[in-house]
């Protein structure tokens, strides 16, 4: 079958990957939409030091001596599709249905992470396995190229849970890229009353208040902690940097929440930091009760994604999407739809 | 009357300092004892760089612009002292009562902070003034030497508050220096149930163990997170280099506690605290209610803190003990008797 898979670190356009045959289990779908992550940019770029500095992280299970950049990389995490076909005694939603399901693939040898993987094949593929016991129906008609955003919008709604903002607190969130826009609409739809975005990109500062922020500020033109006091800071650029400088300026007994993944090794002064007691949540991804509950808000038109699709790729396409995001003026998200 | 002060990075012992006089609200006291703290240490070396960065810092009270280092610097924060005289039209307690109070003297013209000054003289002296308000008398008898630890041993209390960190859980300090030995022993009063504590020095670890750790690591035979899961680890070091070992090894979900304030910028390697998602809470100082709170503890035997207390030096003395202090074998906590 038809899919892109990440060789030598480009996207390389394949016409003869396996046909996965689904397990007990697991079900066969076939990929209806499936969302770029940033991520997966980086992978492409970086995989190699990414995986070497997670081989060092202590109390994680290991990810990295599973996977070797020297065969095919599978990635795709972010998807919509429609059930095909159920393995041997696998009792599931029938042929048809459309479905999303957190980026996980059980099966007999063991757990299959469908974020990046010599094994399993992802999203940017015609078709893959599924979990049945992690599927989750689309509800309500939504249509697939939305619900492929689920995962995404999942991360910004962790990222919000997990810094405990309440309603009368200003939100500070800086970069307006894909998981900074998913941070401003969890912020929305939790009824923080002030929301202010910053972004490099005129064209992301419009999304960012087409999508629930009430402020929006050029970072280029002033600080944007110049006319806010935020109790807590959402980083989601994830470039050197940044957390030093969120450090430096925020405000006394304020809290950063690090959403965005800065891969390099990266300075800061832990005296900024000391002197104003800030404190620092990382976060990661998300629990499958969030993922869950995404889905159904945008279902149910709580949040509607629409604005955030710029672009649309065929499998053949994928290398050269990777390439046109880089462009935050043109770019927030594109889909794969095989 | 006698001193010693800071200039040109040495300690100079003086005997020519103006003797204070005690202004509206203000008292002059005979200071009994005051402990040396590493702060001060580090001031003396790094005094022009500490203050460079803290003036980077937005969002603060300017306190660099009012200190200079051309000028005699005052320290001394951990004392403890007998009134002798109020300023006009001030109600306090009777001479003679030993007292201690937060490191803050409020004046007609502002509040001094008596850490770093040129402007009031701290308890590296024969006498100094407080501000009546903020007098705590000494309770229960309570040694004036074992008193004039209230203000490190707040620290503790503080960071250990700051963690929220319920009894069942598993608490590591990385150093015991006399901040480690502050929050173990903040830690055991809490009734947490599992504390390890970890230093290179023997002495410390010994000294940890008598202050209430559970177990204690040497952290050059074997990894502190070898034998144990903490859910809080206190990092007590404030040396470059911990806060991202810490991120390395810490389990997954933990909390930092940054107690340690590293002058110098530091690396972190942000990936390692998303992967776990970590999150880090940078302490510092205490409330006044920390600090009484500390000081009923010591006066009632629930923190016995003449462990610390490994010598004692004249005014004339206070630059050899600042020399001596860099041996944690030796030394935990020196004070100056005048």
């Amino acid at each position: 079958m038809r899919g892109a898979v990440l060789r030598g670190g480009q996207m390389l356009y394949r016409d003869d990957i396996d046909e996965p045959v689904p397990g007990p289990g697991q079900v066969l779908v076939s990929v209806k939409a499936c969302g770029i992550c940033g991520s997966d940019l980086h992978f492409a770029t970086h995989g190699a030091e990414m995986l070497e500095s997670m081989a060092d992280i202590e109390g994680l299970p290991s990810m990295s001596g599973e996977l070797s950049l020297d065969r095919d990389v599978f990635m795709g995490h972010e998807f919509c599709a429609e059930i095909l076909d159920a393995g041997p005694g696998t009792d599931t939603h029938p042929a048809g249905t459309l479905v999303t399901s957190v980026p996980v693939l059980l099966s007999a040898t063991g757990v299959d992470m469908l974020v990046y993987t010599n094994n399993a094949v992802g999203g940017y593929a015609e078709r893959m396995l599924l979990s049945a016991p992690l599927l989750l129906a689309v509800p309500n008609g939504l249509d697939a190229k939305h619900a492929a955003l689920t995962e995404p919008m999942a991360v910004g709604l962790h990222a919000v849970n997990m810094s405990r903002i309440e309603r009368g607190q200003t939100a500070l969130v800086i970069g307006c890229g894909p998981i900074g826009i998913a941070i401003v609409a969890a912020l929305r739809l939790r009824g923080v009353e002030t929301i202010v975005a910053s972004d490099f990109s005129p064209a992301r500062r419009t999304l960012a208040a087409t999508m629930g922020a009430h402020v929006v500020v050029d970072p280029s033109a002033a600080s944007p902690f110049d006319g806010c006091t935020p109790s807590v800071i959402f980083e989601a650029v994830g470039a050197p940097g940044v957390i030093d400088d969120v450090l430096r300026r925020a405000p006394t007994g304020s809290q950063l929440v690090v959403a965005g993944v800065c891969m390099p090794p990266d300075t800061i002064h832990p005296l900024y930091a000391a002197a104003k007691q800030i404190s620092v949540q990382f976060v990661f991804g998300y629990d499958p009760e969030e993922f869950a509950s995404t889905l159904r808000s945008l279902a149910e038109g709580e949040i509607d994604v629409a604005p955030m699709i710029t672009g649309e790729v065929q499998l053949t396409g994928v290398q050269q999407a990777f390439a046109d995001l880089a462009d935050p003026e043109r770019h927030c998200k594109i889909l794969v739809t095989p």
